[in-house]
């Protein structure tokens, strides 16, 4: 069997809860939540089964839906959208990036990607006949060198992606990285990919800068969001996208055959549940006090967290306590110690290992005090 | 803007389907049951998301389901899959078949398409970086020609794609078809791609002929199944693979980047529900009745039918009735008739315009009776 993607096997994330599983660890590797979601939002998609809303929903997303993402968007960053020719909703934040990916980039396109990056950038980049160049971005605090950027970018450049706040770092986007990006993205004439799944999870009083609120970028930059992320639910596999109608036209072309539609009780649901602001507005501080649980239930481990202003990861160092490489050490935790994370060399396109696991603290209290007794031994 | 797809609109099924809306027309266009599923999976689902199934399934699909798909699998075609490394889990025979294409057609690749097509079948092989070749098929009867077919193929024929029952001609394939697919994909390796979302909507005591029933094909044959079109809700949007492991493999590592997974509660009260073969079994019974109610209701209508065998659509020709085109003429009959049905030329690369319309009878008695006396007055 030749492949087309040869060097690729399982994503890290099936392959580490599957390992979790198998252990009977304690799972903080694949980000999700391990408390319920709001019961109204059960209920909600409850009713519209019941109501009969079973059947396609239309291509682009319900219109309903599309219409409060629009009020959600114009009410989060003051920016005006097109419910009808800018929104779009797709099968989760991967879906989007990859459909956006198929449709825009053509066979020798250069793709910019920032390591650690999420695992699908690569392949999706690829397998719509792209080229990914990859700029490492490094620990600790994961920032961004915007000349080293420009130094990369040539007449073949057609994307930048960015990711904020960042998984896995959980870096956050300046002032002068966002007004850097524009005034490239601008230069250069290229379209900003702005994958933005953890938007509403942001600490300390940082701002989230979305390229939807750069007046200069309305043409040609793209936003991914994930309902999933936001509201607890990250098996509905339901996100959106934000991008200019004459962008929004190509990606809803590669869109329509890549799934059709997106679960139509769902759509029906959040149509209803994102009307009420306070569904939604209190995320940051409620995974600011679930960063602070994790925080204070590993004290006294060995293992040296790095600075989180966004997402719900953790990253924890073991530098200077074993020589170890990254992937090896998480099977140990998995295995012997029962416990799970990611290792942040997946990451890196040249598997950089910077002897960092990467935990998500997506968790009920108790899960992470459990985590903590754990951690604090090793 | 420099489309991948420039001669790609959008899809028939959204334009047809919001023109009815727009004119308050009968909507017999995309495919979709217009009555209840069974209130017991929706109450299945229901239950899955108050017990907590809402986060990330296992990308392949939920263990449980996979199971009692190979299970049902075994008892429909005596074919005995392995549901850990043959059965894939998709958001609907759509993204199943754009996974398959994309993890497989490489770049010049060639994939035999028999027109009349399901349209997402071109323009995914083309994003796949392969090359659509298409063998037109005549009506009435749709048949193949096999010696046709065996012309076409060269060194670069990587695949054949077929769909039975067949969307839109309501044909399905006999013994003599499934046999020469067998021998011409043996002869010239090639891999068998076959859509057979329909498989339990067959008529008047024909067989559906599946890929899994033939053990010579076992190592390169690949089958596409859809849980809405069986069980009456295609807004749910879940589908599966079944396909050797050494093709599911490659296959899941374009599916993972592509959703990477599907639905969770769906999936749990599917795993439950599937259990019954009541729950499914006289799929081919209910609709044969439907199509008969079709078929009396629109006696006297100069609209000819032509014979249907399969799936939940009759094509009805106005030969001899109208010069018009065929898109034309569903446009007309939708704004002044108020009943809306699906072009056949869309369904041919070269737009061949036979005069045939496509109406989709997965409707109440009620709502064909109203066509039927749209239909009986054209
Ligand atoms: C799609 S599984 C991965 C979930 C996630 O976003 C992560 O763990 O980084
Ligand atoms: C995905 S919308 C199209 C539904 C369908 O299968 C059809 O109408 O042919």
């Amino acid at each position: 069997m030749h492949s087309k993607l040869p060097d690729v096997g399982t994503t890290i994330f099936a392959v580490m809860s599957k390992m979790a599983v198998e252990n009977n660890a304690i799972n903080l590797s694949q980000g999700f939540p391990d408390f319920p979601l709001d019961s109204k939002l059960v209920n909600l998609v409850s009713k519209a089964m019941q109501e009969g809303h079973n059947q396609y929903a239309p291509m682009p997303g319900l219109p309903a839906l599309r219409q409060v993402i629009a009020q959600v968007v114009q009410n989060t960053y003051q920016k005006s959208v097109d419910a009808d020719t800018e929104v779009t909703v797709t099968a989760g934040g991967t879906q989007a990036l990859f459909s956006i990916l198929q449709a825009l980039v053509h066979t020798g396109d250069e793709v910019i990607v920032f390591d650690p990056a999420y695992d699908s950038y690569n392949p999706a980049i690829r397998l719509s006949g792209g080229v990914p160049i990859h700029i490492n971005l490094k620990a600790p605090s994961f920032s961004i060198d915007w000349q080293e950027v420009e130094a990369k970018i040539n007449a073949r450049t057609k994307i930048i992606m960015v990711n904020t706040p960042h998984n896995p770092s959980g870096a956050v986007f300046t002032e002068k990285d966002i007004q850097e990006l524009e005034r490239i993205a601008l230069k250069h004439n290229l379209i900003v990919l702005s994958d933005e799944v953890y938007e509403r999870i942001i600490f300390d009083n940082k701002k989230h800068y979305s390229v939807l609120e750069r007046p200069a970028l309305a043409n040609n930059s793209i936003a991914v969001f994930s309902f999933g992320k936001t509201f607890h639910a990250t098996g509905w596999k339901i996100g959106y996208v934000v991008a200019p109608a004459a962008l929004t036209k190509e990606i809803r072309k590669a869109h329509q055959f890549i799934v059709f539609s997106v679960n139509t009780p769902i759509q029906v649901a959040l149509a209803e549940y994102m009307k009420t602001p306070e569904h939604y507005n209190s995320l940051g501080k409620f995974y600011q006090q679930k960063r602070d649980q994790f925080l204070s239930f590993i004290k006294g481990s060995s293992l040296q967290p790095l600075s989180c202003y966004g997402s719900y990861f953790q990253l924890l160092s073991y530098e200077g306590i074993s020589k170890k490489g990254d992937m090896a050490m998480a099977e140990e935790l998995t295995i012997q110690h029962k416990i799970a994370s990611i290792p942040v060399s997946v990451f890196y396109q040249d598997k950089s290992d910077n002897k960092l696991l990467r935990f998500c603290f997506a968790k009920q209290d108790e899960t992470m005090e459990k985590a903590g007794e754990i951690l604090r031994k090793i």
